[in-house]
Order: structure tokens, then C-alpha cells, then sequence
């Protein structure tokens, strides 16, 4: 096991990279632990759960709601889940966001671990102790900012990942590229897909690296004052789109990104709004996407990042380097 | 004003003692804050309320629950909350529990106060940031630990307070002198439940002298690592007790207190066990009661405090002195 220790404000998390999940009775008592994870990671993957307490959730983002936790809770109580229970998050974001909020609630707070097993899980939703669920369609608007005790890869699951799923990793990974990373925006640039689908080795230390960003980023700001901000690059128009049209998460920022490089360039000069989308499509990604723009005006106007009539807006000033720019929401009406 | 700021592990609280509802505007910005509070508190003191945002709920502990968090929310949104907005909950601990909880999972946590309305509110459960909701019988269940930004006192509240809540608020005032503070436990002894009810002056000096020994504790051990778990002296028995049987919480933990006391004398010889259900009836609270042993030990087995199959039971050495003391449930159930 290839283990790391990173430390944030309240605490230490341990990264266990290039792992296996039979390590996992290494890093916690399985008598004291029980695992949250979905029905298609657990079907897909079953004999990994041997021996382990599970719950098996119904997967999909339209459960990442009240309703689950409660009745995750329900269970936790039946299986005597105490203070001294480790909840570990085996899943997607959805799962582990559900994991990590349930766990940050229940007796105001128990240990709690992640195996991401979506690209978008392992470079993104695992890192960083954000939690949460959805709250009609507002999506993230209850939870809470809480690391987790460990993060444990193993990346033999991705060999079940449907092909969108990596579509979805990818948005994020081109985020993190373009407000952090010129020289990968270049590799990504000179690949596609595919070449990472088929080629483990280098998908491998391509997670590795996006890992890093994320938790440098987090570590250097977990409350999201200041640089934290900018892994909202392409969410906030983002998100509008996912809650009111059949978008996938990755496909929602995606186009979300196109439309904040478009505003970059035409509110702060930045040269390459074009290359965002042409890199995106190389990798499976929707690009520019008709919309109704007065409902997104409207979910906008609700947005968590909103503070009254402006919108704090990620922008790009060059490839590699994002800013945060507040814009009137009417300016942003007129430019969209 | 009278104001102190007291530092905790990650945040600070200013407390305004003997302070008016008037100065909350000094306090925050009338725009963005929210009370919450009950339909009794509200309705005895409409005024108070005058000009100020107010999310009114039905008042008892049996709404300490899921259901008022979403409904709550629900509110939340409507009324166009977001992270600038402030909760303030003006009420016993009921309101306090539940708007630091909300406070602490709407957009992953924002701003909160409370001015609490009854003397158990004002000397314990507005003070250290515990807060939560019950789940089926089990109470405060889910939770989060985080502190408020400020807590401001208005005892005018008091007039309108029921002399049951005045006998539930010295639960807990016995409790801190029985753990904490000898001197104090005797200037109870010499006082009764009318005294303080009657005498404001001495009624506010007790309460900000409760406040402080609660205070303390709590930034000597934010996060129950110890210390802290001394406050739940006459609680893990109490809180058995008041989810079987109609109980409030002040008669619950007098009783736990009682039986804590004679466990105390039987298993490390403290010597003043009948003094301490003798001040607890000087305030009007129950001691000895008769309840049914097999629910109760079961639902101890549940109880947060227990760690398998031992529980950790706050004993008293002497006036003013507990110790944690680990014990069998088998030991526990052949002594009570
Ligand atoms: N907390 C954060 O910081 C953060 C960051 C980004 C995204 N998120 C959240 O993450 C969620 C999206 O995550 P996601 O894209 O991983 O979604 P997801 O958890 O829904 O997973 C996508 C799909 O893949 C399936 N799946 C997962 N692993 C698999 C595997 N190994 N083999 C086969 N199928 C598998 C799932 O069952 C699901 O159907 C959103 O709710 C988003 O809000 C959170
Ligand atoms: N968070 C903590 O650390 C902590 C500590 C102790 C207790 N608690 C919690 O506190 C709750 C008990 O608090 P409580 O006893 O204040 O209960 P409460 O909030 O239910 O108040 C008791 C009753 O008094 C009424 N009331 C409140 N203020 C009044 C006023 N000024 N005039 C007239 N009526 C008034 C309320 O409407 C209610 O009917 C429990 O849920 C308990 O779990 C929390
Ligand atoms: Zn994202
Ligand atoms: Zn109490």
C-alpha cells in the first residue's frame, strides 16, 4: 500500500493510492465498521463486500436525498452503529457524499472512510470533506465539511465503469487542468478517452495528479474563503442546467465550463476560450447546449455561491490560471 | 451590554449577559437573520418579535425531529436564506437544539445565535455547541458539534417561564454544583425553588455563574474527549428514563442524579448520597421512582455513552467532584 498523510485544519487524512479493498481490514476493525455503497457497485463487485456489514442503496443522484438518510439511520440503529462504528463510503459521489454527511450527523459525528469507485469520485467528490444531499432541486443544499478518516483506491472498479462515467471523471479533471494545470491541459489536449480507458497505467498516475490538485487546493483553503473557490469553475452555470435538464453532473459542468471560457473571453480577454471545448468533445463531453435561460437566470438567483443580486463567477484569465470575478446578475443575463 | 467572548477549538462566542432583546440589532443586521422559535415563547412576548423575520413552530420536544428540520428548510428557502443569513433561535432548548442544527447542515453551515428563554437553556443547552434532534426514542440522535456566534441573555424572558421549567433548569444547576462547585451546592441547600423564582437579582447571579462553570468545561474539552463528559452526571440513566415514561428532562436527570448518588456510595464509598436528592426536592424535583428495570437497561445498551458492553457512568467522589467510572451493564443492571 502506497500510504500518504495529508493535513487539514482539524485533523489528518490518511490516502491510501494504488491500493486494493482487501487492505481495507488493515485500516479498520470490520467488526466496527459498515459499508454504504450502491446496488451497482455491489452487483458488479460483490465478493469484495465478503465479510463486511453492508447496506446497498438504490443508485442514482434522485436518492441522494432525506428520505435515504433516514432510513440509512433506521439501520445503523438495528445494526448497533455506535461511536466507535467507522462508516465507509464504497461508491461514486453519490455515495460518498451520503456516506460523509450521514456519518457527520449521526451522534453529532462517527469516523468515516471512502473507496471512490467513479473516475469523478476518485479526483474529486472523495477529496475535500464536502458532503451533502439535495434538497428539491436545489442541489448540496444541506450538509457539511468534514474529512474523512481515510481514502483507500482501488482501482480495479473502474474496470466495471460505464463509458459516460468516465465522461463524468474527465469534465472534472479538465476543470482542474484549466484553473491549475497548463501542462496537463496539454496532455489531455494530445489524448482522448479512450487512450486513458484502455491504457491503466496511465490513467493511473492521471487520477494520482488530479488527486494531488484537489488536496493541495483544499488543504489550502477547506473553508472555501478564498482559492477553494475556483474548483467552481464551470458549476455555477453548471448545476442551473443539471436541475432542470436530464444532464449528467459532468456533462452539466461541461457545458457550464464552455459558457464560463466564453465569458472569460469576452469580459477579461482570456485567448483561449476555444480550446475549453475542443478538449472537452475529445473526451465525450457536450459542449454548447440550447437552454432556457430565465429558469437558469432563476436557479442562479438561488445559487449557494449567490450573494444577493451578484454572482461570484469563476473565470479563466489563461489556461492554468482562474480568478473569481462578481458579476451582476443582470450583466450576466444580457452576456448569456 | 455586558459582553465576554469566550474562545472554543475553532471559533469564538460572544455571550451578552444581562442584555435585551433591543440590542440584538446591535448584534446582527435585522435583514439578514431568521428567528426561530415556539408558538409559547412567541406568544408571551409578540413584541419582542416586532420587525424581525420569525419562523414560528409548535412548541415540545416531540418536535425536536426530522420532520421540523425539513419544514424548517423548506422555510429557509423560501425565504430566500443564504450564506449571509444568521439563524437565531430564541427559545428553550428545544428551539436551541434545533436552530444550531440547522444552522450547522443548511449550505454546509451558517451563522448562528441564540437568546434562550428558559433557565435550562440560559445555564446548559444554549452553551457548547451540542446540538441535534431526537430519533424514535433515541434522543438527540443526530446532531452536529458547533458553537454559536454569540448567545445573548434576556432574562425578562423569565417572567413568563411555568414553575415546572424553573424545577427543569435547577436539574441542571444541581447537577454543575454536585460535579463542580461544593460552595455553590450549599448555597442551594440553604435556598429553595421560591427563593430564586421571587429574587432576580440572585436568580441572574446564579444563572451567569452557571454559565461559567458550563463554559469552562466545555473549552477545556470541546469534543467529549473527557472532561466534558462529566456534564452528563445523572443523564445516562436519565435519559433511559425519560424516553419510557412521560418525564421531562429536569425530572428524568433528578432521578438519574438520585440513583447516580447511591451508586456513587455503593461502588466508591461518597459519603453525602442522601444530600443530594434532598436539594433536588428543595427545587421541586422527583428522586426516587419506580420504573421498569428491563426497558431501561435496554435502552442504555443504545445509549450513546456506552462503548460495547460496558458504559461509562459519571460517579461522585464528593460534593463537587465526579469521576468517569466504566461499568458493566450486567454490574449495573444487578445494582440498581
Ligand atoms: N463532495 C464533493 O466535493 C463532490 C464533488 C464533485 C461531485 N460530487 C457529487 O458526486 C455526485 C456525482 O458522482 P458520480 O458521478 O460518481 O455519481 P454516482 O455515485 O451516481 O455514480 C455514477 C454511476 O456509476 C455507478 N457506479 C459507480 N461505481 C461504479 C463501478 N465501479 N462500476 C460500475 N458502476 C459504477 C453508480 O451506481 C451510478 O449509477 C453528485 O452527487 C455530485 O454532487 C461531490
Ligand atoms: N445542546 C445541549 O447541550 C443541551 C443541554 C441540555 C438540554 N438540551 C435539550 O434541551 C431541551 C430541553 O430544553 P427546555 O427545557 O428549555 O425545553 P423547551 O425548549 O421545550 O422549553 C420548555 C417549555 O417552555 C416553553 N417556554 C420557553 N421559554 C419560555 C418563556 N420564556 N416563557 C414561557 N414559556 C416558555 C416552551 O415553549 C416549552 O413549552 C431538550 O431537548 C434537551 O435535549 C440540550
Ligand atoms: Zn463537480
Ligand atoms: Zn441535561
Amino acid at each position: 500500500m502506497d500510504k500518504k498523510t495529508f493535513r487539514f485544519t482539524s485533523t489528518s487524512v490518511n490516502y491510501f493510492f494504488e491500493s486494493g479493498i482487501s487492505h481495507l481490514k488493515e485500516v479498520v476493525d470490520a467488526k466496527n465498521a459498515i459499508i454504504l455503497t450502491d446496488e451497482n457497485v455491489f452487483a458488479a463487485h460483490t465478493k469484495k463486500f465478503k465479510n463486511w456489514n453492508t447496506i446497498v442503496l438504490k443508485p442514482g443522484e434522485e436518492y441522494k436525498i432525506q428520505g435515504t438518510v433516514d432510513s440509512v439511520i433506521e439501520q445503523l440503529i438495528e445494526m448497533g452503529a455506535d461511536r466507535q462504528t467507522t462508516l465507509i463510503g464504497i461508491g461514486g459521489g453519490v455515495i460518498t457524499d451520503l456516506a460523509g454527511y450521514i456519518a457527520s450527523i449521526y451522534m453529532r459525528g462517527i469516523s468515516f472512510g471512502f473507496i471512490p469507485t467513479t473516475l469523478l469520485s476518485l479526483v474529486d467528490a472523495s477529496i475535500g470533506g464536502k458532503n451533502g444531499i439535495d434538497v428539491g432541486v436545489y442541489k448540496n443544499l444541506v450538509g457539511a465539511i468534514k474529512q474523512p478518516a481515510f481514502i483507500l483506491q482501488d482501482l480495479q472498479f473502474l474496470n466495471t465503469l460505464p463509458e459516460a462515467e468516465w465522461q463524468n471523471g474527465f469534465a472534472e479533471i479538465i476543470k482542474h487542468a484549466c484553473i491549475k494545470d497548463a501542462p496537463m491541459f496539454r496532455q489531455l489536449e494530445s489524448h482522448d478517452l479512450n487512450f486513458y480507458i484502455k491504457n491503466k497505467r496511465e490513467a493511473s498516475s492521471l487520477i494520482r495528479r488530479n488527486v494531488l490538485i484537489k488536496t493541495k487546493v483544499v488543504m489550502q483553503d477547506e473553508f472555501e474563503k478564498g482559492d477553494r473557490k475556483l474548483l467552481n469553475f464551470g458549476h455555477t452555470l453548471g448545476h442551473a442546467l443539471e436541475n432542470q435538464y436530464e444532464l449528467s453532473h459532468g456533462q452539466s459542468i461541461s457545458i457550464g465550463m464552455t459558457y464560463a471560457s466564453e465569458l472569460s473571453r469576452m469580459l477579461i480577454g482570456f485567448k483561449n476560450a476555444e480550446k475549453v471545448p475542443k478538449v472537452l468533445e475529445q473526451y465525450g463531453l457536450p459542449t454548447y447546449a440550447l437552454y432556457d435561460k430565465d429558469k437558469v437566470i432563476n436557479v442562479l438567483k438561488m445559487d449557494k455561491k449567490k450573494e444577493k443580486d451578484a454572482i461570484n463567477f469563476i473565470l479563466l484569465e489563461k489556461i492554468g490560471k482562474a480568478v473569481i470575478e462578481k458579476i451582476a446578475i443582470d450583466q450576466l443575463y444580457s452576456t448569456l
